[in-house]
């Protein structure tokens, strides 16, 4: 049986407010990467990590270490992401980071300098709320999966991704060095997001797989006519096409366990209240854990859709932004099951269903991802929340795990 | 039996794509009221008018006269409109200005003077598409039925009507004096912008009635959740309940005849591929030929929007810009069909389900519409066409019409 101490939520949470005030907006929190406001989180946290017994250093690319000691080639890392998307809340990404740091300082004080190497990271760009075309940027860099591109990519000022480094005085040249090969282990806790863990009751999430992403672009082309001289049977509405579509989405998505299927972006054309719709444009996000499940279920959306040809409407498909599944480290989930156990915490099996950092690490390294209850499953947004207790919950939760890898034989 | 000459459609034509050089775009037909492009084009016309035998004269709000001489109290009225929407075809309103002005030129060569008092008329302003609060400007100021309000509508420019008026020379406090009272009929010759007549193969449409239109606003809210977060059975996506909406249109559209429902305006929110859609909110312009008809389509869009509360939907409802069918006179209608049957055309009776001015003069005086066809129903765009022969057949049935009202006993 491991002796884990108790760790304070209330802390834990205090802490996470105060890092949400450092913001480019003036009411709402938004910290994009390679602002003066980052720059401030990261000065802020380091001086905790240097409380909490960890040796701070900053990357080529700006992510943030805290070494807890110890020695060997291989190291536990775990952490998760700072920056935060437009409008956010305060928990996603920093309640990983907190909870870590947190984790490991009750270990320290417990029992010392661990037996092999262990570090807390604190990563930026994940959301790529500053530069979509370089989300993850951080654990990119850590793990080697940048590409050229990316420094290339602007924001919406214009600005590169190449040079806000340089503005915010990291060389962009010097990205390689960011790469680590040594690496034990990736853990990361997170907020759900979602609804699950609440809704069933149940206080934490092992994450079995992070969930694969196919955008699939539908767009139907009908024929725009006067909306009051053109009898109903007379007409080729493509809204009337495209809302068909849409209603096939829940069904087809249920043929996969753990999968979805979302038309978030659905524009008509050309939109005035008297043209009939001459053509609708949609992105379906489709989601599954199982590189298999993901590629049947853009199949049946491809052919769902190109079945509307039959009555009359031209319809063009383009997959784009595929991001394969990553399934996580089994042997990890059942450490992380037992941990569960010791604690007397109730846990459950779960998918992710939105990307993480975790997943760039699960390629390379057994990597394992722990969820716990927001409420409402909010987030990316101001009333994203997670309680004191399940706070403390998580960080227990990850000292445990820790404990079992880095500081008992 | 009438004797009717040959009018030249092409001639017709050519005069339409002359008007139709007239415009404040370079490459595109747009002719907003009181531009300068508007006063060429009634400088053009009044010319014409004249060498056709009808005395030019402007009113005080710009509406063009023709006057075909005849003496009496009351005068036949036959015309259309010379302003234009955005983009626009070269048919649209000009087409029944110079139909009718070929028509009474026919008839003046071939039977002198009318009996009665007949005019031409040319109005401006009845698209809205400078000031869209002011439609149909020229025949309400003709008929009386303008309100205050309307002189300080104002374009995108911010310039009020009131004001672009005086820029073209007209005095705003006049309007009144543009109003009559000493009509005895009103007739109109417009291309169909639908498809019917084309589809079923008929030469000309005699219109019943002007089609009423409602416009109710839908507003569905759901919740805005993580596409890849929330589970499919956790969902209220509003699109999916915005989609079962809108394929109900056509199928309560039927129960009436006529009638028609489209949800041309139609936006989703937040519109992010990676969200699940929380609100929707659409405009359905419906349409029908009686009152009691549209009265009752709009009670049933109203309950079946409110249908969807029963899924946990919130949606509020909002009916605006009802405008009342307009039914023609059955006289003049059957008065078309008999000349349309000595001129040895196919008429058939149907709907108008466009606005057209037609429908001011409808309130007050025996008014009627004819129909001609355009190709594939296109209007309100470049692609907007309607044949010489048809042109020619439309002018001839104005001529056959005009002749029993105003040149025999």
């Amino acid at each position: 049986m491991i002796s884990i101490p108790p760790i304070d939520g209330q802390a834990i949470q205090r802490r996470l407010m105060e890092l949400s005030r450092h913001s480019v907006l003036k009411d709402r929190l938004w910290r994009p990467s390679y602002t003066p406001q980052e720059a401030e989180v990261r000065r802020q946290l380091s001086g905790w990590f240097a409380q909490a017994g960890l040796q701070p250093r900053t990357d080529a690319v700006g992510n943030l270490y805290g070494h807890a000691g110890g020695a060997g080639a291989k190291t536990v890392l775990v952490g998760s992401h700072i920056d935060t998307v437009k409008d956010a809340g305060a928990y996603d990404g920093c309640a990983g980071v907190l909870c870590g740091m947190a984790a490991l300082q009750a270990l320290l004080a417990q029992y010392g300098p661990p037996r092999v190497p262990v570090e807390l990271i604190a990563m930026l760009e994940e959301e790529g709320s500053r530069f979509s075309d370089a989300s993850f940027w951080g654990s990119r860099a850590l793990t080697g999966q940048t590409s050229r591109d990316m420094l290339s990519c602007r924001d919406e000022d214009g600005i590169s991704l190449a040079r806000a480094m340089e503005e915010a005085g990291f060389d962009p040249a010097k990205i390689d060095t960011a790469r680590r090969e040594d690496l034990a282990c990736y853990l990361e806790l997170h907020i759900e997001q979602g609804p699950i863990l609440e809704h069933r009751g149940v206080q934490l999430g092992i994450v079995d797989s992070i969930t694969g992403i196919g955008i699939l672009r539908v767009e139907i082309t009908g024929r725009a006519n006067h909306a009051g001289t053109t009898p109903m049977d007379l007409r080729l509405d493509a809204l009337q096409a495209g809302a068909k579509l849409v209603l096939q989405l829940p069904e087809l998505a249920r043929v996969f366990p753990n999968a979805t299927a979302t038309a978030g972006s659905f524009q008509v054309l050309p939109g005035s209240a008297n043209v009939v719709p001459g053509q609708v444009t949609m992105l379906i996000d489709f989601r599954a854990a199982r590189q298999e499940d993901l590629d049947a279920l853009g199949l049946l959306l491809d052919q769902a859709a190109h079945e509307l040809e039959g009555e009359g409407f031209a319809v063009s498909t383009h997959f784009r932004d595929f991001i394969l599944p990553a399934p996580l480290d089994p042997g990890l989930g059942r450490l992380q099951e037992e941990c569960a156990r010791d604690l007397g915490y109730s846990a459950m099996h779960m998918i992710s269903g939105a990307g993480h950092d975790c997943q760039f690490f699960a390629r390379q390294v057994p990597s394992a991802l722990l969820f716990i209850p927001c409420q409402e499953g909010r987030s990316h947004c101001p009333q994203e929340y997670a309680a004191p207790e399940d706070l403390s919950r998580g960080a227990r939760m990850l000292a445990a795990t820790l404990y079992r890898l880095a500081w008992v034989d």
